[in-house]
C-alpha cells in the first residue's frame, strides 16, 4: 500500500479521497494506531482493552442462538432478500423482546438493522443532516462522533459525573441545546462507564428532552446487563411524551457481536415522528437492505434463551468487576470508578503521583512496555487521564493483570 | 403508522426528518408502491418481476455453501468482531476468487462489505462529495442514484443502444463528464439488460475513463454469469492504466442474496488511487463493521464451490431465456432483446400498437390485473416503454407466463 502519488503526478490523475471518507473519523483507532505498542517480550500481553467478551472464549454464545443458527441455515428458507427493514418474525420477537410494562412494542415499530452500529446510523441520520448538532455523553463512546462527523453533522459532549456514578450533568447538557439541536444521545448501560442509571435519573433526562422538545435515541446495546441489586431501566420506559429511537441488537447480551444484527425501534407515543421518521428509517434500510437474513431467520431463537443464560454472564462480570476494583482500588494514585453494569470500568489515574507520564496515553504506553498489559486510554473516549479495564477477561488473567498493574504503580507511584 | 403530526402541532414539538433519509429514493419502490397492483382473482399470481432468484426454489445454494456455514457455526471462532473491512482469510479467498491473467489480486486489495450495495455505497462514496457526479448507465440498477442522491452527489445517466445488445453510446457517455465528475459506473453483465460487453467494448470504455482520467467503478456482482459462447471480462483485467474499484459479492453467483456478503477491490496498477483512497475504504467500513462474521467465515468453503454448480446455474437461466425470448418474439408489438448473461431480459413494448397504454406502468398494471402476470415497468431503470422480465422462474411458470402474455397481446394489440 505504498504511496505511489506523487510519481503519478505527471500523469495528469488527479484522484482524491471524499472529505466524507477522510472526515469518518474513529477515534479509538486514531489514537491507539497512534500508540507505541511494544509490549514486554518476557511477559505475556494481556489485553484488558478489547471490547469483544468472545475473544478469550469463557463467553461462549447460548446453545439457542447457536442451534437457532444451524437450523435456520438448514431450512434453506433464509437465503433470499428480506425486506429492507427485517423479516416480520424477526420484528416480532425484536418487539416482543423490548416491551416492558411502560413501553408496548409492535412489530412495526422495529427496523433491523446490521448491528447496532447501523442501527445508530440510522437514527442520528434520519434525525440530523449536516449542520445540525446532536448531544452525546462524555466520556462515551466514539461512534456516535464517527457517523455524525462523516455527514457533516455536529456533536456536542454533555459531561458525565464520575462522582455520581456517570449520572449525566443536566444543566450542562441543557447549556448545548441550540435551535440546531435535533437529538439527546443517551448510553445506559454505558461504555465506558459500566454504569445504571437509576430510574429517577432516566427521568430527569427525559424532562430536559421535554422542555427543549428535542427527542432522544437511547443507546441500549447492554440493556439487561446490570449487577444484582440494579434494575435496566429503557428510557422508552419512562417517556410519556418525549419520543425516542432505542438501539438495540443482540451482540453483547447474547455474546454475538460479529453476527451483526441490531434493531431501531421507534418509541412515539403521540405520533410526534409521524410517518414521516418511520419512512425515513425504512428509505435509509433500502441502502444496503438489511441484516444477513439467516440471523433473522434465527432471532426468535436467539430471543427466547433462558434468563439463567444472562443471570450467568452477569455474575461472571460483577465478580470480575468487584475483584478489578478492589484490587485497583488498593493501589496508590489510581481511582476506580465502581462499575454496576455492562462490561466496562473507568479508572482515574492522578498526574501529580506519576510526573513521568503526561497523559493517559503515556500511561497506558508503559503499561504494556513493562507489564504487557494492555488498558485502553480514556482519551479515546474524550476523556483524558482517565483509563477504561474490560470486565470479561478470564479471572486468572484479570489476577495476573492486577499483579502487574499493581507492580506497575509501585515503581512509578510518587507519593 | 397514521400521522398524526397536525393534532401534535400545537405541542410545540416539530421533528422532522432528514433531508438525507427525504432523498434516499428508491426508483423501484416509488413506482412499484404507486402501482395499481390487483391481480386477477381467477389466476395465480406470476411474479416475472423479483430480481431474487431464490424465492421460487429452484435455485437452491450449492452445498459447498450450507455446509461451509454449518462449520463456520460450529466451529465457534466467527462469534466475535473482526476487522472491519473483513477476516484476512475470507478477504485472502475472495483476492484468489477474482484474480486473473490480466489482474492479479492482493488479500490486502479487497474490503468486505455487507452485501454489494454496501460495496457501491463505498465505492461512491469514497470518491464523491456533495456536489460531485458520477455517471450511470440509463437503463439501468437504480441504486447508484438512490445511494448517490442521497448524500448529495449528482446522477447523469449515459445512453446504452438496445440495438448493439446494450453496448454504451460511448459519445454520449464522453459528453457527459465534466469537472466533478468523479467516477463512470459501468456495469457488466447488467441489470436489467441481460447484457455481457465484448472485451473490445469493455477497452473502449476504459479508453474513454484513460482520456479524461475518470477512475472506473465495476458492478461487477453478475461476474460470470454469462451464458455459452460468453466470456465475462472483467474491467480491471483490461484496463492498464485506469484505476478500477470492482464491486461484487456471493449474491448471485451463489444464489444467497439474502446472507449479505459483498466487497470492492482495489485495482491500481499505478498508485493512482494511493494509500488515500485505501485509508478511506477502511474509514467508511468502520461505521458499521463489515459484514456478518459467520459468512465471512465460511467464504473460503464457499467460494470453492466447483464449477458444474454454476454452469447449471447458467445452463438453466439460458434456457429460460431462449424460451421467454423466442415466445415474446413472437408476440406483436413487443421486441425482447436477446440476453446474454446475468438474470434478467429487457422487452420493449411499442406504443402505437398498444394505445390504452400510456407507459410501460400502465401496461404492465393491466397485465396483473387481467393475467396475474407481473412484470417490472423499466421506468424503475429510467426507461420508459420497456419492461424487464426475469429468467429464473421455473419453467412450467414461466411457459405459463408466457401464455397469459400472448392472451394479453392479442387482446389489446392494434395492428
Amino acid at each position: 500500500m505504498e504511496n505511489h502519488k506523487e510519481s503519478s503526478a505527471s500523469t495528469g490523475w488527479k484522484v482524491k479521497a471524499s472529505q466524507t471518507s477522510n472526515n469518518t473519523f474513529n477515534p479509538i483507532r486514531a489514537i491507539v494506531d497512534g500508540m507505541v505498542i511494544t509490549p514486554n517480550s518476557d511477559k505475556e500481553m494481556i489485553a484488558l482493552s478489547l471490547g469483544d467478551p468472545t475473544v478469550f472464549g469463557n463467553f461462549p454464545p447460548p446453545d439457542t442462538a447457536v442451534q437457532g443458527l444451524l437450523d435456520a441455515v438448514t431450512s434453506g428458507k433464509y437465503n433470499g432478500y428480506g425486506p429492507s427493514y427485517g423479516h416480520v418474525e424477526a420484528r416480532a420477537a425484536v418487539a416482543n423482546h423490548v416491551t416492558t410494562d411502560g413501553a408496548v412494542v409492535d412489530k412495526g415499530d422495529v427496523y433491523l438493522s446490521c448491528g447496532c452500529s447501523d442501527a445508530l446510523n440510522m437514527a442520528i441520520t434520519v434525525l440530523a443532516d449536516r449542520g445540525d448538532n446532536i448531544l452525546v455523553p462524555c466520556p462515551g463512546f466514539s461512534l456516535y462522533k464517527t457517523l455524525s462527523i462523516s455527514q457533516g453533522i455536529d456533536v456536542k459532549l454533555y459531561k458525565c459525573k464520575p462522582e455520581k456514578c456517570w449520572e449525566t450533568d443536566l444543566d450542562h447538557m441543557a447549556s448545548l441545546i441550540d435551535s440546531r439541536t435535533k437529538a439527546i444521545v443517551v448510553v445506559n448501560p454505558s461504555n465506558p462507564c459500566g454504569s445504571n442509571f437509576s430510574r429517577q435519573h432516566i427521568c430527569d433526562i427525559i424532562k430536559v428532552a421535554e422542555e427543549y422538545r428535542i427527542p432522544i435515541i437511547a443507546d441500549e446495546i447492554y440493556a439487561d446487563i446490570v449487577f444484582k441489586n440494579e434494575r435496566f431501566v429503557s428510557c422508552a420506559s419512562m417517556s410519556a411524551n418525549v419520543p425516542i429511537l432505542s438501539c438495540g441488537g443482540i451482540a453483547k447480551k447474547f455474546l454475538v457481536p460479529g453476527w451483526r444484527l441490531g434493531w431501531v425501534v421507534v418509541h412515539d407515543r403521540h405520533g410526534i415522528f409521524g410517518t414521516e421518521i418511520r419512512m425515513g428509517l425504512v428509505k435509509l434500510s433500502q441502502r444496503i437492505l438489511g441484516p444477513c437474513t439467516l440471523i433473522q431467520g434465527a432471532l426468535p431463537a436467539i430471543l427466547s434463551t433462558p434468563k439463567s443464560f444472562h443471570l450467568e454472564t452477569i455474575r461472571k462480570l460483577e465478580e470480575n468487576a468487584d475483584y478489578l476494583f478492589n484490587q485497583i482500588n488498593g493501589l496508590p494514585g489510581l481511582n476506580p470508578i465502581k462499575p454496576t453494569a455492562a462490561m466496562y470500568m473507568m479508572v482515574g489515574f492522578d498526574k501529580q503521583h506519576y510526573p513521568e507520564f503526561k497523559d493517559d496515553v503515556a500511561f497506558t504506553e508503559r503499561l504494556i512496555s513493562e507489564q504487557s498489559v494492555f488498558c485502553l486510554p480514556a482519551k479515546c473516549f474524550e476523556y483524558p487521564n482517565y483509563f477504561r479495564v474490560v470486565l470479561s477477561v478470564p479471572r486468572n488473567k484479570t489476577e495476573e493483570a492486577c499483579a502487574r498493574l499493581k507492580k506497575f504503580c509501585d515503581m512509578h507511584y510518587h507519593p
